[in-house]
């Protein structure tokens, strides 16, 4: 994996990362960021995330030879066709999105046949957003989806995997759907969860919260722009999802209802072999 | 508050904490413990929660001007009934369980009239259980419920607060129903809600969590058994409360049934504000 010069559109938590990363292992020549506020990229610059600021996408795609979308999902197909015109051919295009299917079958029928998208979703972020919390070891160990379809161009995909893998990433090869119901059930549910166990919480007992509730509830601190995005890409499989809880919930409902602490214990003993297998590694 | 000599009956993580905290601000003059496994003993021992360890209760509340039991709620009850011939008049009683009405309304009508029991309920723990794991800080800045009732013994009642303050926990007086209803919300209710997500997780998406639902989920990993005690203890506060979250949820599927970005983003909002609210801190 080398490249010339890598373009970074969007340069908070996960573009910075990006950035840091690639320069810490000198895997890229240069390394140009893009953004809409000019204060981000100036922290991006002063944290060593890239090496030079664009303020339009146009100029930045232009002189890059791989270019990284990390922008909220919602922008990204536009920002990649606004972006096309003005790459060179043969430029090999990418994202970071957290919902899959929407961007990578969009871009796929409607990218001029010179360029080359493949998209991919690393598993790593925070409720914190913005460069200055960016860290070149933010993929470590995390695993990183990168997406394959009919249409996908082989030695591009290899390309967008040897990167990730370069930046200490797992990472697993699938279709977008796939990746989509996964991340349904792995992440997008979790936050429906957590936003609506604290947003039922009645404002005296906030003093009765303790570490358990505020575990439960940590990733509903997270930008509700970004995540009402990630929701509407991925409505279907999250719908299908937060059934599937809900069909957990009367199940304990019922068990409740009846008393029957055997079936209680049998719900939590399952739940806790289960979480156990997980561990806690970040 | 000067104690002569506690007796902690169960010497787990909260039990051990209490002798921790109790020694090391020199509170009694001696503290001891009594436990079903001698090897918990020995490990209360062997970390200076108590200062001498006996098998059984009724020895060692003879023993005792306080007793506080720190046992699964399900025992509570038939502990304090069992060890209460064996009291010295005017030994104080107290405990440390989740639930709240089931043994206070019990325990105030059971009691021989020569013996006050206030029940206590301090808001610290974690999915860790045993002395090993103890810490005389665990209640510091935590919040500590102590119950009130029409039947409680005003005096009692001070005595009980003032041990929990000077452990360094934040003191709320409250009916027992208070507390069930309150902790329903912000206690019972995130532990179904944490089972219930980790429960529906399909085993082969497990290398696709991160960091979120680890988070959302880790309280999954307390005790089955002892958690199926608390819920069946509050069953109906925690009805409500299971209730109370599904409508949340149904306003999320319409919401994601409609394609109202408007209104998905109007429940992560409210939520985040909420949890911002409550920070961080332990």
């Amino acid at each position: 994996m080398r490249i010339q010069t890598l373009c970074i559109v969007g340069v908070g938590l996960i573009g910075g990362s990006i950035g840091l990363a690639v320069k810490s292992r000198g895997l890229a020549d240069r390394v140009i960021g893009v953004g809409r506020r000019p204060e981000a990229l100036d922290r991006a610059l002063g944290v060593g995330a890239i090496d030079a600021a664009f303020p339009g996408i146009t100029e930045a795609v232009h002189e890059a030879d791989l270019a990284i979308f990390c922008t909220p999902v919602t922008a990204i197909v536009e920002q990649v066709l606004a972006a096309a015109p003005a790459c060179r051919p043969g430029t090999l295009l990418t994202d970071a999105g957290s919902a899959k299917a929407v961007i990578v079958r969009t871009l796929e029928s409607r990218l001029p046949k010179d360029l080359n998208f493949v998209g991919a979703h690393p598993l790593a972020g925070s409720e914190r957003s913005g460069p200055e919390h960016a860290s070149a070891n933010l993929f470590q160990n995390k695993v990183a989806v990168v997406t394959r379809t009919a249409k996908t161009d082989s030695c591009s995909l290899e390309r967008i995997s040897a990167l990730w893998s370069a930046l200490g990433a797992r990472v697993h090869v699938m279709n977008p759907e796939e990746h989509d119901s996964a991340l349904a059930m792995t992440s997008h549910l979790p936050h429906v969860v957590s936003a609506a166990l604290v947003g039922v919480l009645p404002p005296d007992l906030a003093d009765f919260t303790a570490t358990g509730f505020r575990d439960t509830t940590r990733i509903a601190s997270g930008d509700p722009a970004l995540w009402t995005g990630i929701f509407l890409q991925n409505r279907q499989a999250l719908l299908a999802a937060v059934s599937c809880l809900g069909n957990r919930l009367r199940e304990f409902r019922t068990a409740l209802d009846a008393g029957d602490g055997a079936a209680i214990k049998s719900l939590l003993e399952q739940a806790r072999k289960v979480r156990d297998a997980l561990g806690n590694r970040d």
